[in-house]
């Protein structure tokens, strides 16, 4: 059984062997771009429209906050005052949105190589691309791999939103990747990557994890719930190279924020350092 | 589409609209007991077997351990020295097989319902039912609302380790049982009930902390990762009339167990009790 819509229902299978099947209802736009299918459907259900690119789950109207909250505020909460900040994919804007409840930031570039994507959610998917003509906001339709490559002391911040490591994402989990996103940064800077699902996606972390720490001399990882991501279970890599991810905390931007998120909250922010042992063992 | 295996794949769709599906392979045993049908299949998947009741997920050899390691060290970790445990439902014998890692306990009783989940169990599920012949475990094959009625100062903890609060789960979900339950424990006792998906089951959960709210001075909330189950987030109550979550940690008995574990360590659990805003709203 192929992966994506058929009978009504989207399915997807992870190579894990099991996955997520939701009940489609009307297809709002599927679309081939020169890189990737992009799609999004409709459902009756919690998780209301939901953006899938080549058949694998990006995210849904009911469930997206759990990733866009984590992605954003875990890494900007431990920087004294993030002003600009670089997204690396993310089209569907949710991080966009989550960066900007943070009233530091003056400039907020996204960088993502497919214009479908961007155009897309701004038409289906407002609540998630709500801020993406925000002034502050700078959308470069453009491969971040070229674009990081002469960035040199530019973001507080770089967010790497990417696809998983294969197809047009492939490059962004490269030691040279990495080290250009680190030349990027400003003193005191922070990235924060999406690395997979430490369930499922056992190997593709441990390969990532090590060409990060190659790179960055302090790389935590965090982790959280996402419903619609194989395993409900997905980390994020903290990386740096001065800033200890407990060692700096904005109570005056927490309040404010926590008020708008429906996960996000300080409590729940440091317990997300709290590996299982199984986590542990492989990073 | 209705639940269950179909066309080689085991489909389970929430109420909520979207679910699980499972690559699987042979049925080892599917039998209607008095109270409900009782499945095991194999899967090539790292699920490995996985038991179902009435087409709902149970549990699987793959990620059993998310489950149990939390049922039964969270709260076992807040008694200085639990002697007595009571197991109600959890006839697969994973929460058993935890509970006697505590080398304090002397006497466990598995109050199961269903003796065919119980011998379908230790016939195909030898990973997680390999402590059920201990001889600390007295088996009862008996519904958990008679047994407990007569109950008074018997048991350190009490884990509620049910099916959802449908079918003959149904009555483990009334002020009368928490009130039983609570009038069986030892002073210091503490209680942990499975208590459902916090993003699927919102108002299951809401009903089932407002009668344990009635019935116990303190109840707190815990949650982990289960990824195969609705929305790959799991919540648990941890109920007392005197102990406090955080109050007493057994610190001797931690490092012993953590190495026999896959996900349980002293950190980890601490995290537990960090809840996302939406769920702390709910309660």
């Amino acid at each position: 059984m192929t992966n994506g819509i058929k009978d009504g229902f989207y399915r997807e299978i992870t190579p894990g062997g099991f996955g997520l099947i939701i009940k489609a209802g009307k297809v709002l736009i599927s679309e081939q771009s020169p890189f990737q299918k992009v799609e999004i459907f409709e459902t009756d259900s919690q998780l209301g429209r939901v953006l899938t690119i080549d058949d694998l789950m990006m995210t849904t109207e009911g469930d997206e906050y759990h990733y866009h909250e984590m992605i954003a505020h875990v890494p900007m909460m431990h920087h004294k005052a993030p002003e600009s900040v670089l997204v690396i994919g993310g089209g569907d804007g949710g991080t966009v949105r989550e960066v900007l409840k943070h009233k530091t930031v003056k400039r907020v570039v996204l960088c993502e190589i497919d214009g479908l994507v961007i155009d897309a959610c701004k038409k289906y998917l407002p609540t998630i691309s709500c801020e993406l003509d925000n002034p502050k906001v700078e959308i470069l339709v453009q491969d971040a791999i070229e674009y990081i490559k002469d960035k040199k002391n530019e973001f507080d911040i770089v967010l790497i939103d990417s696809t998983d490591p294969l197809g047009p994402g492939e490059g962004l989990f490269t030691e040279e990747f990495y080290t250009n996103v680190k030349n990027s940064l400003k003193k005191g800077g922070i990235v924060s990557a999406q690395s997979e699902s430490p369930f499922v996606n056992k190997e593709e972390i441990k390969k990532m994890y090590n060409l990060l720490k190659k790179v960055f001399p302090i790389c935590s990882t965090f982790t959280s719930n996402i419903p619609t991501y194989p395993g409900g279970y997905w980390a994020w890599a903290f990386c740096s190279e001065t800033v200890e991810p407990l060692s700096y905390f904005a109570d005056d931007r927490c309040d404010e924020i926590t008020k708008s998120c429906k996960i996000y909250n300080k409590e729940y922010h440091n317990a997300r350092f709290a590996l299982p042992n199984y986590l542990k063992e492989l990073l």
